[in-house]
């Protein structure tokens, strides 16, 4: 009988200012993947971790060089064949910080306001990552793992995973497991412990549109050379209908409906108008309005808008016609759509919209398809247990907008599915300035999973 | 009798390479007026004009100090009160030069490539202002001068020239005259003369579209926020039918119709669609289908986007719903068309077009209204005779698409029409990146302005 988790627990709450320093280290390093100039600090983030690793008490711990960015393995099987083993996943690249001047403190030198840390990565998902090394760590220094444990980070999840899948065909015995912890996935609300069950899954563009060679002055060439910004807004204000739906040719003729059932249960998330209102700063939300608010963000696909550049956006006035514009575009999918399906429906969308007046260019970033697991698997009603026991009430089940594709790539490489756990909140500004932890949140996290570790033999 | 002009034609071709070295110089000054790091820049670009006014021969130099920046004024008079009285018009600032990264020169080091001169200014208009000054020169260096000339720069043309009416108000009697000579204007090819009788006006604008309080995650919130880049592409999209004709809300009430006389003058043009296909790289022209290039370009207003930003918009993908999205609009204006009426089109259109889930803000930039002048006028006949001789036929008439708003000022301040001349030539580039000025076109201009200063007094 494995020992009780109450000196793991005990262990946990000591070392907390400890977790938290190592935490503030990590987040220190501008672990950002899109950005080719920031390569050895990729190379600094993943050394660091496997420091931590081997603190942590983990063996066999390496790192795996890819075509960008390395794979940190590490684990520990002291707990017997008959023990089920955890595969944790997590990645340790981040988004990039811009736009800079937004932040209050600097991203990459982490702050503590209140109760709240902010730095880039903070939630997203470093202090994650963090959080399950630590809930391993005070297990091991306590008392006897009563499971097998595999740590597995990637540093290219913001970038679309190019290398995951290849990696995973090629070790798959080194990976193999019961199932895994994602922790990468988040709450609704401090107070209210979320399971996430399902993730949307994400194809990611930019359109460049080009007019003439070069930009032209518009009082001389106004009124006989189309505009390309002109044509870039046609065609992205053509991709939706005034209801809110996209207008991409097939785009919802595999989108998987809502059971009469699941929509019930997600409406008992405390998640509505007022909700968004509150969490964005917009005085009226959009969207289909067939759909409630946790449909539209869990069980429908967007399309967005990321970015827009062209011509003069300098201070002050300047009186060109742009030779180009691009803009950089998502969607976001759902069951049971497929990226590459997608982007054969833009270029469609593109080539029936594009006026001859100009040339267009599409280019493919990464994509993933959504996902979606069985809410009554075992390690799931494992993890419900543990977070009502650290919380005090009972979980709420979620769709997740965000993407994880790796949660697609392991039941189809692996062959397993994952569970998904995580103590961000839907304000944390994960992607965008001001990235923030709730530390409260985080700690309460650690203990949750520590829990897990236990509970996951029913013996909480 | 005056004197011949071969004297002062001989001066000119003689000193020729000095009048090129001069233009360098000049165009190594970054005078940017929209740019408030370049005000010392101006300064310099106005002491710099003085001293070579001084060293042409003129009296009377003065600078004087505006809001902004300065204006700088030279004559001579010596012609006696019987003789006609000239005021030259120029603007010694410049566009930015962004991008940078286009120019194959540097914008601020003219470099001579073939025959052509590269730099940010040179067209427009540093090379007419060289040109103009070269000319009296010439004359005052080799004969009596038939004619009273004043020279008359401002520095705020490309921002509007917001202190110059003010500045013409206060000094009417120091710029009074019989009528300007605005080198300003344009050919519309290096071996067609080109007389522009008409221009057109500008209102320009920022419109800021405001959505969530910061960037947003796009899966966390894609579905129930309004993109404001989305919603900023549906605004300019709406801008246009699908004729190309401008949507804001009495736009044309007050466009003046083209005469069948005029109409047939400006078929005589060399301008058709082949023309911008070449001019600009265009594989098919664009604009209101019921009118000729030459009369979309010279006698119908437009509305451009010249910039647009918004979100992310640096190399690889950031998954953000973007807090705020910026477009640069301008329209250009006809005979009898307002800048302040279109001011307040546009802002209707918006408050009718924009939807309640954003904030919106419209900056209004500088604007002038149109200008149209009468072809037989005495000075323009007079230019159209001396264009003749230079080039060997008959200048054509032209409506230019370009604003110079000075224009129009001068007519309601001072009483006096302008006789348009320049020799900047359509794919100069005036406003865009790799700026240059056609030296053998310039050339034949510097004859050009030195037989019309005999030449105004019937003495070709």
């Amino acid at each position: 009988m494995p020992d009780s988790p109450d000196n793991a627990i005990r262990f946990v709450h000591e070392n907390n200012p400890r977790f938290l320093a190592e935490l503030s280290n990590f987040l220190k390093i501008p672990s950002i993947s899109t950005d080719p100039d920031h390569q050895p600090d990729m190379l600094r983030a993943a050394e660091w971790l496997t420091e931590n690793m081997r603190q942590v008490g983990l063996e066999n711990i390496q790192i795996f060089k890819t075509k960008k960015h390395p794979i940190v393995f590490g684990e520990i099987l002291n707990a017997g064949s008959q023990a089920p083993t955890i595969l944790v996943y997590g990645h340790y690249d981040v988004q990039p910080a811009e736009p800079l001047d937004l932040w209050k403190t600097e991203p990459f030198s982490p702050a503590q306001i209140g109760d709240c840390l902010y730095a880039r990565g903070a939630s997203d998902m470093k202090g994650q990552i963090i959080a399950t090394l630590k809930a391993v760590e005070a297990v091991l220094a306590t008392s006897k793992l009563p499971v097998n444990i595999k740590f597995f980070f990637e540093g290219e999840e913001e970038i679309g995973s190019p290398s995951l899948d290849e990696f995973m065909e090629n070790h798959k015995e080194m990976l193999s497991c019961d199932f895994v912890l994602n922790p990468d996935a988040g709450m609704v609300a401090a107070e209210i412990p979320t399971i996430v069950y399902a993730l949307r899954g994400l194809a990611y563009f930019e359109l460049r549109v080009f007019g003439p060679e070069h930009d032209l002055h518009s009082g001389i060439f106004g009124g006989v050379v189309h505009n390309p910004a002109q044509v870039l807004c046609d065609l992205i204000s053509a991709m939706h209908d005034e209801h809110g739906r996209v207008m991409l040719p097939g785009f919802y003729d595999n989108v998987r409906d809502l059971s009469t059932e699941e929509r019930l249960e997600l409406s008992r998330l405390p998640i509505d108008e007022k909700y968004y209102q509150i969490k964005t700063g917009v005085s009226e939300i959009w969207g289909e309005d067939t759909y409630s608010p946790a449909e539209r963000v869990g069980a429908r696909p967007t399309l967005e808008v990321n970015g827009m550049l062209s011509g003069f956006t300098g201070k002050g006035s300047k009186t060109v016609i742009p030779s180009w514009a691009m803009a950089k575009i998502s969607t976001r999918l759902v069951p049971d759509q497929n990226p590459d399906e997608v982007n054969q429906q833009l270029r469609s969308f593109l080539q029936t919209h594009a006026p001859k007046t100009v040339h267009w260019d599409l280019i493919s970033f990464h994509g993933g398809p959504a996902s979606i697991s069985d809410r009554n698997l075992p390690a799931t009603q494992a993890l419900m247990n543990t977070l009502e026991k650290v919380w005090g009430s009972k979980p709420v089940f979620k769709r997740e907008g965000g993407s994880i594709p790796v949660v697609a790539s392991v039941k189809r490489i692996l062959g397993v599915e994952s569970v998904l756990s995580g103590f961000g909140l839907p304000d944390d500004n994960a992607h965008g300035p001001n990235e923030k932890l709730e530390l409260v949140t985080w700690k309460r996290g650690i203990d949750a999973l520590t829990y897990f570790i236990f509970n996951i033999f029913g013996n909480l």
